[in-house]
């Protein structure tokens, strides 16, 4: 760090930019510990409070997370790469595959909550399916034994009412491949991306430090007839994803 | 807000959650003022310092936005809807048009800010372009007046080293036409979508209040033989944008 600083911006603001190019360079990887408060303070010339701004502004911006009682640290950032096309081809879940097995490239996942019910629709949902009641399956799903993903799928009720996608064992395929069996097989899929700050309940769902905004992905599925079959809300942490699409010109 | 409230949470977030609901059902618009510290003290029998906790959840979150002397409004949310596929297709730029106005709808953008180098390449340029040295042509746009997208747009510089890739106009159909004249034109691209908070510099140039994330999309653009063409690093702000993919199944 022996470049000069440039002068405009407060000291702490220049002290957290100087980190950041220093882990953008590699110089900290994934997971190193940050200098802590009284290493700065000593570096810089710097009082406590100041030290502790220049952390603190990493740490809002989600490149660096505390722990506590043990410093500042690097974040962990291995993404699970979501392949948005590729994912929802007929050859994967009309084989009987799972969706999640392809984004997770063999890191264990698990669906720890799981929530099925029949409800009146309201909002996207009755716009979209155009239907006054649904069946929702609303699941979060965790990797590596931490929470990433809070997912919630509306069918019409009427379509899905007493086949497997209303309980918790959709069997092979899950159920696209159970739609399939009801003959309204998934045709064209659109998906919708948004990003914004969590609400609380997502952040405690989630677990999410602070600085990590989430991932808003509502996808529609559409039968060949071009009648939607599900709305599917996805709320990602956004530390943990990177979502590829894939497409000609 | 006739209903109880629960009692698990402290009563700023409670206050929070009552207001965020009121806006999810539509008893505040977009850009309508929301009940100020005053209103809040005498109709839960709370401290200024309270209210102003309640208040600063919905700001952190991106859901309110302050303005200075005047109170506290529902974030004014006018997306750009930005077809990932069909706006990239041939038939727009092969056609002359400018990519960017299928985005807008009609809505006014502009480029306000554009810097054109020949630089070396670096990082993601490097390994994705495989190239010791890059054309990169920043950009910032604004649509009705308001910055929204940071764009870096790197080609191989031997590729496109005196073409009109490396002047300010490039002509109908922007650079991508420019490629095709030069016979490498675009046939197929990868998107990569993250969000994370903005750096210092972004939120900057921007404009960007509290509680608001950037959309960061990666795209690369591969010529037919398979050779990449071009890497386009977009920083959005993810407040002004909805990005929208189509595929089948």
């Amino acid at each position: 760090m022996q470049s000069p600083v440039p002068h405009e911006l407060p000291i702490y603001r220049r002290i957290a930019d100087r980190l950041r190019q220093a882990i953008q360079a590699g110089e900290f990887h994934d997971g190193d510990r940050l200098p802590g408060e009284n290493a700065l303070m000593a570096e810089y010339g710097i009082a406590r409070a100041t030290a502790r701004q220049a952390l603190s502004v990493l740490i809002n911006e989600g490149v660096a997370v505390p722990r506590r009682g043990s410093g500042v640290y690097v974040r962990q950032f291995r993404p699970i790469r979501r392949h948005g096309s590729r994912r929802l081809s007929r050859e994967r879940w009309g084989t009987g595959r799972a969706i999640w097995d392809g984004d997770t490239a063999g890191r264990p996942y698990t669906v720890d909550e799981l929530e099925i019910a029949r409800e009146p629709a309201v909002d996207e949902a009755a716009r979209v399916l155009g239907c006054a009641e649904v069946w929702v399956r609303r699941r979060r799903y965790s990797v590596d034994g931490r929470p990433v993903q809070l997912a919630a799928s509306c069918f019409p009720a009427e379509l899905v009412e007493g086949s497997p996608v209303t309980r918790p064992d959709t069997g092979p395929g899950g159920v696209y491949a159970r739609l399939r069996d009801l003959g309204h097989a998934p045709a064209h899929f659109t998906e919708e991306v948004r990003a914004r700050m969590p609400a609380p309940e997502e952040r405690d769902r989630l677990g999410l430090s602070a600085g990590t905004p989430v991932i808003v992905v509502c996808r529609t599925a559409f039968a060949a007839g071009g009648e939607a079959v599900e709305l599917n809300t996805m709320i990602m942490d956004a530390a943990s994803y990177v979502l590829q699409y894939d497409f000609d010109a």
